[in-house]
This record gives C-alpha cells, sequence and structure tokens, in this order.
C-alpha cells in the first residue's frame, strides 16, 4: 500500500561543513549507495573559521571523500563558517537545492546544540527549507516545481548533539561498510591533527552496535512518524534483552 | 537481512479492563488479523470497579468481541479492577502469560496515568513482564521456555494516555477496518450507557487519519528503536505538508 | 478583588497568514464577540508562498471572514509570506500594533514548530511585542503611550503545533458558535480546494468537547500563572472521571 | 454556564504528615475559610519517624493549628510514617475519606520527590483515590455513594517537591491571612526547633508575591484543565511585566 | 590532576542590560574579588528601552556599581536595548571581547526566556561566541590569538529565567558579601523607582540559602560537566536533608 | 569553608545484582581505592533468575571481584533477582545498611528503567534509604545511630540506563584503573558467555574519555546540588571545544 518505491531512491544529505556528512552519516550512504541508490552532498560552508586546513583544504578533501562515496558534491554559499544566519534568505538557498536535487529522503543535522554553533543553525534552515520547497507560490523559486521530500531523516555529528536520549531512532547497520567508513572519514586529513574524530565516531558505531547486536550501527533520527498498514511491513525492533 | 518472519505473526494484546483492548487498539489488530496473522487478548480484571456492567455482563461482552475478531481471550488475575498492583507477583503472571502463547508483537498500554489508575499500572506490568519472560532462571517459570518477543508496542486507551505529543509513533491506517472496529467497540454495550467512548474514539482516529492522509489511523508507540540495513526497507513518512 | 474589567473587553487576534486566525481560535473569537467583546484581527502576511490563491485572493477571503466575525482587520508588512525572520525591527511593528489596538487579551500563535515555518517565527515575535508594548523608552514607539495587555494566550494552528499534552490549557466552549465557526473556515475557499482543513478542525474541537463533555470546545495556553484571591472565583475542572 | 456552586464549598486537604497541610498550602485554607468556605484536614500519620516530637506531640500539634484554621481534622491510618505505601488498600481508604466528606474541592501534595519518600506516595494515592471515589462497582465502599470532587489541585509542601518551573499554577494572593497563617505553622513547635521551616515558607511566599505583584502568595497546581464558557470568567493573568 | 590555575582567576560576566550583572551574580562576584579574583563586567546596551533612567543614568549607575566591585567595565555596541538579533556579527563582537580580556571564567545569562527578549538572545550570542573565541580561522579575529576559556556558566536575572528546577546548579555562599551585595544593587537607583528589585533578588538569595543551610546563596548554571580524578577532589553537596 | 573530610572517605556502592557495581561504577571505585578510601559494596540478590551462573557462581564470582577491588561485600535480601519490589521493608534494609556502614559518599543505581526491571525499582529504594537512615523516629533502625551521608551519586548499569543526555554529570577519569576494572568485569564469567558486556562498558568509557580529553572516564550523577565558596574549589570544567 505504501511501498517506497521500489525504484532506487536519491538521497540528499546536508551538512554544515566539509566533514559533517561523512562523520555524521557517511556509514549510512556507504549502505545505500551500496544498494543502488544515488547519494547527492551539499555542503553549506568550506571552513573557513577552523583552527586547521585552508577552505581550499578543506573543500578538496570533501570532493575527494564524495568521489570514494561516488555521490555528487555542492558547496552553497550561506554566509560561510561561523557565519551562517537563520534567515529567510538562506531557507531559500536550501529549498532551492532540494528542488533541484529532488531528493526522495533528506539528511540533515539535529538541532541540539553542540560545539559548533552553524550545526543547529544549518538543522532549523533545513527543516524550513524543506517545507518551503513544496509550496507552490515562492517567486523566487518559480522556475523548479515544487518538490515534497518522502522521508526527512537528522544524523547527529557528535554525542552532544544527540537528540534527548530516550527518543526513538533508527538504527542502520553498517557493519559493511565499516573500513570504508574509515576511508571516508580520513579523507578529512587536516581535522585529524589535533582531535581524535575518526576514534571518535567509530567508538559511538561501535557502542551502538553493541547495544543493538551488530558489529557498528548509526543513527537516523526521523523527523515524521512512520505509516504502515500491517505490522510484517515493519523492520526489525532493537530488543536484545 | 532483518526481515520478519515470512510466516504470519502471533500478537499478544494486553488490557486491563474489558473494553481497553478493543478502545484502544481494535483497529490495528482487526488489520493484523485481516492480513493473516493470528490476535490473542488478555484482560486483567473483569471490570469489577464500574459504575456500569457487572463483571459477568464485561466478561461476556469482552468474549463477543474477541469472538467478532476471531481472537482467542484469555482473563487473568491480577487483583480484579483498581486492586491491581505493581508487585513481583503480577509481574511473573503476565511472564507466565507470555511465555505460554510466545507472541512476535505484545500491546500493551502507555504509561501515562490518565483516568483509571490500573491503566498506567498494567502498563508497567507489562513493560516487567516481557523482560522477565526471557530470563533462563526464574524458578516460578521453569516448566515454561524462556521466550524474547519481536516487537513491543504500547497503545494509548484515551487522549490522555497519549505519550508527550512530540515522540515519534507508528501510525497503522486503519481505513478498510473501519466498520467493524466500531463493531467490536459496540460489543461493549454496558460502558456505551453513559459515555460516547465510541465517538471519543473514532474522532481519534478521524483525526489522526487527516494529519497522515488515510481516512481512520490508530497509533502505536514503539518500545524499542528499529534496526534497518537499508532505508528502502522503510514504510512511508507521514509527511502532508 | 482581581475582576477582569466589567465592561466588554478588547481582543486583538495576530495570525501569520491569512486564514491561521480563524482555523486556530474562530470559535473563541466567536463566543467573545456574541458576549459583547470587541476582536481585532491583524494578519502578518497576504500567504504568498501558498500553492493555493493569489495574494489579493486570500486577503480578500480574510477580510470577508473578518466581516462575518464582525471585527476589525489589519494586514502587517513583516516581510512576506515564508519571509518572515525574528528580528528587531518585526519585534517593534507588532509591539505598535498592540499599543494601537490597546487590547486586554492579546491571542497568537504556539511556538512549537509546525508544517509551516512562519508560525512559530509570528509566535516569538508576538511573545517579544507584548513586552515591548509597555516599555517607556522605546524611540520608534514614542508616539503611542505603553500599553500593558491583561491576558496573553496563545492558539494552536493545527494539531502538530499543539503545546506539550501534558500541559494545563483553558478549553473554551464553542457549542454555540459550531455552525458560525464553520462559516468563518470556509470564507478560506482557496485553502479548502486540496486539505480537509476544515474537517481537520472541527474534529480536533469535537474530540475536545468530548473529552470535557461539551458539543465542541477550543483551547488556549495560557503565557502567565493565574492570580486569584478566593477558588469560588474560578471556572468549573474539566473532570470527567 | 460553569458557575462553581454558588453556596460555599467544602475542601479536603490531605497531608502525609502532621504539619504538610499548614506549610504547604495554610495561607489558601485560612482564605477559603475567611470567605466562608469549610475546611477538612486529613493527616495521614503521626509523623512516628521524625527526629523531633513524639507522635502524640506531633498529633496534638495538629490538632492545635486545625483548630485555629477552623477545621476539622482527621488521621487516617495508612501505615505509619516513613511506612505509607503505594498499595489497593492505601488507595481506597483514602477514596472512602473522600466519600465521606465529599468535597467541592480536593488539595493534596505533588508528586515530585523531594526530602520526605511520603510526599510523593499520599501524592499518587490521593491521584488515584479522586478517581476511585467516583467509580461505582467497588465493593468496599458500597456503604457510601460515589462522589466526583469539582476540584483537584496540589500543593508543594517544600521548594524541592515544586512541578517543572515551567508549568502553569494559581498564585493565591494571601496577603490578608499571612499573620494566622504563621500562628498555624508555628502551631508545629517540635519541627521549628532545628529547622528554619516557617522562614522558609514565608520566604517562597514572599518571593513569588513579588513576582505578581502582591505581599504573600502561595501556589497552587491544577491537576484539570479549566472550562469557561468566555474569557470574561476568568481571574486576572500573572503579568507585571 | 586538574586543579584550577593555582593563580587567582579572571572572570568575564555579561550582562544584556546595565544591571543585569549585579542582580544576577553580583554576590558571586563579590566572593570572588574577595578571594582575590579579577572580576570583569562587559554590558550588553544602556538600556535605552527602560521605562525608567536615561541611557546616561543608566551607564553611569553601572560604572558606579563596578567601581564599587573594583571591576573594569565595557559596554558594548550590538544594537541597543530590545534590538540585540541573534547575529553572525554579535557572535563576533562578543567573541573579541573574550579573547581580549581572555577570562578563566566566562559568566551569561541563562537562556530561558524571562520578561526581556534581550536575555535569551544575549544568553545564545555568548554560548557562541565562546565557541568561536578558540576557533583560528575566524579572519575578522584575526588580531587577537584564540582563547579557550576554563568554565563557563549562567546565572538567572529573574526568577522566570532560571532553568528547568530539576537541574544541576552550583550553588555559592555569598553571606559574608551580602551587605555589599545590596549595595551594589542599589547604585541602580532609578531601576529601583517603581520595582522592588531588590527585595526580589535577596528573597531568592535567603531562599536558596535556607535550602542549603547557609545565610544567602546565589545559583550557578554549569554548561559543561565537571572532570575529576577523585571524590576528595569535590566541593561539598548540599544535603540537608 | 566546606572542605571533603581531609581523613579518607567511606564510599558504600549498593547494585541490584552481583555484576552491577564492577560494570557500572568499577572503575570510579578502584580510583577511590587506590586513593586511599574505603569501598564497601552491598548486593541486593544473588542474580538468581539470570540465564547463566547459579547463585551460588554469581554470588562467589562477587567476592571474588570484591577482594580484588580490596572491598568488604554485603550480600542483602530483598525478595530476589526479580522480586524486588518496591516497599517499606525494602526501604527500611538499606537505610539500616547506611547506618550500619555509615558511608560518606553513598553510591546506587539511575532510576531510569532499563533492561531489567530491578534497576529502577533499586534506585528508588537507595533514594529512600539514604532519607531514612538520618531520620531519628525509626522504631525499626532505634539500635543503630541515625546517619546522614555527604554525597550521593547515581551510576548507569548500561547505556539504556543514563539520565536524560542534557543533565549535568561528573566525569571521572579511570585512565590509569583502566586494566585492573576490565579483571574486576571479568571476575563475573558467567555473564560474559552470551553477551560483550566487558566491550560494552569499555566503549562507554573510552567514548565519555574521547568527550573529556581523558582515556577512560566514568559518569556518577549527582542526585544533590555543589555547595562552594569560592570558585578556585572547583575541578576542571570538561570543555575540549
Amino acid at each position: 500500500m505504501f511501498p517506497m518505491s521500489e525504484s532506487k531512491l536519491t538521497l540528499l544529505a546536508v551538512g554544515a561543513h566539509p566533514d559533517d556528512i561523512e562523520f555524521g552519516c557517511g556509514g549510512v550512504l556507504l549502505a545505500e549507495v551500496a544498494g543502488g541508490s544515488e547519494a547527492r552532498l551539499c555542503v553549506c560552508s568550506r571552513g573557513e573559521a577552523g583552527s586547521n586546513g585552508s577552505p581550499n583544504e578543506r573543500e578538496s578533501e570533501a570532493r575527494k571523500a564524495a568521489a570514494l562515496l561516488g555521490a555528487a558534491i555542492e558547496f552553497l554559499e550561506l554566509g560561510g563558517d561561523c557565519h551562517i544566519e537563520l534567515s529567510a534568505r538562506n531557507n531559500l538557498v536550501l529549498a532551492r537545492e532540494i528542488r533541484r536535487v529532488r531528493p526522495d529522503v533528506f539528511l540533515s543535522p539535529t538541532g541540539r546544540a553542540d560545539q559548533h554553533p552553524d550545526h543547529a543553525v544549518v538543522s532549523q534552515l533545513c527543516r524550513n527549507a524543506a517545507r518551503l520547497a513544496r509550496y507552490g507560490g515562492l517567486s523566487e523559486l518559480r522556475e523548479l516545481a515544487p518538490h515534497a521530500i518522502q522521508h526527512h531523516f537528522e544524523y547527529a555529528i557528535t554525542p552532544g548533539a544527540e537528540p534527548p536520549n530516550d527518543r526513538f531512532k533508527l538504527q542502520v547497520d553498517i557493519s559493511a561498510q565499516f573500513g570504508r567508513w574509515v576511508e571516508l572519514m580520513e579523507c578529512h586529513a587536516t581535522q585529524l591533527r589535533t582531535r581524535h574524530y575518526v576514534e571518535l565516531q567509530t567508538a559511538r558505531a561501535r557502542l551502538l552496535g553493541l547495544t543493538s547486536g551488530v558489529e557498528y550501527a548509526q543513527a537516523l533520527y526521523p523527523v515524521d512518524d512512520l505509516l504502515i498498514n500491517n505490522l510484517a511491513a515493519l523492520p526489525r525492533s532493537v530488543r536484545l534483552f
């Protein structure tokens, strides 16, 4: 009754900075691409404010990771790292990107403030853009047909960005993608000079996997409810105990 | 990778009083039975404290509804209506029932206190029982093999029992079952003398359906996360806007 | 001791789009006007981004509804539909409107993000404006005397905009206004082409009424506590069970 | 439409220990009695576990305070101080008291755990008892007609027992009762030997009064929504700023 | 292992308006200065919107209080009272101030909206600025070396700005500073004409002190966890009961 | 002003089952013992319900771990594994243990329900017992002088038992204890046959350490606020970014 389109999915993942997508949901994207879906990356700054890596280096690292993933990548101009504001203009820039890519699945950062102020701002911009993308009367977007995404999920870039820990989440088994996920993350060499970011992410994925009985897992937080006709349509519950 | 068993499911639904299951998740059970699954009902009192209907009448109404649904029904002795306590004994009675029925899917009331104090107590007993059912060392249950349910969902008997309204829920399209669901509820004739319970439930189901684009829907609240390998495995998101 | 002014009240209701007020609190306004109070409507856009209806049509529908309600209506310029930002300028535009109308009761949308991003923004602007309206030193508003509202209530435009469901609310019995409320909503004919908005609202009102023992009710969420000298001064509690 | 009964109200206030009522809502009760209502006190232990004061002394202090307030007082046997359990029996003991007194207004402690474990237990017992009091089929209570209270409010015995500080509350102006309220509290002389309980309560009442523009106020937390026909029926909002 | 620097601390306290710091954490600053630390005040407006006091009077009152405290004071230009927006520019202005002062301890207002809209905005700006101050790549701040604060605490300017009341807080015993704290607050004479602000703050401090067994206390809300090697390193728990 | 006693501390840690303490706060206890403090373990069942290990084996594993830690160990009779109820009797049994041991620091499980129903029950019993231990009038405990603990902290046995993830916690650096902590956990050999419990705990500790800049950390959740005279008395904030 309510099947996902049989054909392969198009995913659009948004990140505030050049490495956010790979760290936050790289394993998920690898699993989807391995399953035949198309992944598109949209990066909202070039990491201009970071202590390590020039904007050019950051962009080039992101392009390398996208190539490894087999995904197209786009850089949007929203004001620049640490300068991204919650504005009507920025909502519309992201809404235009959604209309252009026309994704089935939209992935964006969670809105819980963590170490970098841009994360929560980009999260809210994405929530707004996913609405605006389907409104028929927006004059700035007139040249692109309205588009309604099928699914909107959020990913947590850091432990500090995770939603309240009693909320439902989708756990995605990324065990088969583990090695390539580490490679994706290691593309961002400038960011690994002073921080254990790769180990931070793999420890998260291992801990989540241990709680659900797989090797490694990453979490997606659904923005909307799911609608079913029949319980047989559901995937497995995480219920080890 | 993580398919639900291909074969038909066994569902066990628990209610505190003779009409709770039909009112709270009757449409869902009808949909499952229509799909070939087996539903089993477990009622924890005979409504002895109610202002309308004798215990015998209440039991007989519940048996009539179960027959209409095509489900076996069991009455458990947990102390009686308004006398159900959170006790080790009651946890074990319900755990024994789980081991006996060996359900794939377990349905129980939500834990948010509403008009009747028994609802939240039975909710907690069910959460405990679902754990105890799988522990190997419980001497009282030794004669029955441990059993691990696949899914645990909760249903809200009244609007006041609904979990916080920002939590994820599964919406089940019960449009095709609507007429028979009303019949199920109307089996509980003694309860309909002084309250508009049927209209209360159909208004809830219509309102939920209006928000998800179907005629009528009932909500299930998952106790656990879901685990997937691939987003294509997911049912549709509720995303009308 | 703390009576509301014996004389009739002036109410100011703010909506982000031309139909928000009628859908979210139209029954309440009808009840107040029927009781002799004066209602004033303030609309913050002309629905320019909507898929159905031109801005002129939207404005004309709102004016028709206002006439039916017997209320004056004002359109404010805050950037336009989907372009309303949380800015000092917009706070002041709304504060000026409050000083101009000098309402006893101020009604504005709830701040929980729902389908349209403007709703939560206008909610915050209204909260700010209600404060600014009473500060004596704002040079932009110097020509209008400061004004302190007596009551600030919020209304939820959609189920998704309702505050956490364990919060206190005022339920207003709108049974006597039901027919005229439907007429008010039906003034917004362009919005009813593709969505069951009227039935969405009447199902909400019927469900709320069923929980409080009246035909139809709408909810208001108080921003502030209430202060009494004596419990006899209180209206009835909703306590059916 | 929904007036409180014109005639004077009957209030029933429940406390876990001999001094809880006076400390937690003594000013409110004084205001009600001053307005012609009847107050009844129900105390669930004799403070047997306290470090100061014998049970006889504690009971005698409570009787002295009740006399000063002009209220009847009853001591219930629920197991004794620090021995009060959440049990069906205790629910019924309190429900019987409600049926006996037949109050319009029921006052009980909040359920947030604070320094004394009995407070939250008695809170839950009272919530249950207020339901059970109106069920027609409870055989233990057959000799007393079911009774439905009109209002259920909770009071916070200590700052630590206050509900989440973003919840709505009724603020009751007790300025006119202040002196007599202090006298009521001072009846509990054994409890004042080692703690500044009176100053703790008067500092709370002064702080609350300062936020609402009166001398002294105490807070009541409504268990249910309020239902109105008309906003003119409402008491004043607390809105100083 | 993780000692605070043995040498005296530098504190930077930020307030939205000229009196916020003294009212919200004046006692804490007095205690720190008395202990040999250096306090620096940063005020984000001159109270231009207030009903009482001209901007010049307000600035002069703040300078008088700073002198009494023995603290340097700085006025920042963020748009003016009631005009402070959440913007990249304002984040950077505050981040520059942090780099200039290089504090060990950073004190800023809590983010819970209360009577004045500026409070929550300045709170968020400070959270952002504390992050930006340590990013190496921000071109606007290139002339000042990045700075990482050691501690970030928030203070609540009013009872309405206090975080959820079940959250952990640091209570600071300010009994020895009480008299001088009142003097600090009384420097803001224009603000005391129409409101009991001093009594509001002293009642809060007395109430908090009564719950922790000291004369007067003020609360700080830590933004981050604390890290210890050993429990012996911890200060006393507030545990009177 | 408020120093912890200079002399070594006595810690009392309570666990529902024979391995809970070692898994949940074993590293913390090792650090304390290494610092010269005395640790006492109190186990509330012998794991009778577990699928692996007999009660005798479980007790013997716990005694082995206690010996390795250098701690005395006590087994309490509260009804047995899966039979521990929230009762006045059980509150008193634990209160007696507190009076007997007279700890400075009390460690107990968090109250968030996770896989095993006993955990939340024992958590609540411990909260109650810590109160009852200091009440002077409890006749059952008359032979032991009342005792007031200095600190009460909770530990989370599993990720599912962790409090809301936005709450403050104390992070304890257990890097120096890591190897011995693994040895402690491995004493519980029967529990490691079918589950990766040791890796679950070490992955948690590594992840927490990565967020605070140490090798391994365990979290303690304070039940009460902390009281200080001076910020210099505070340990380091976790503030990597």
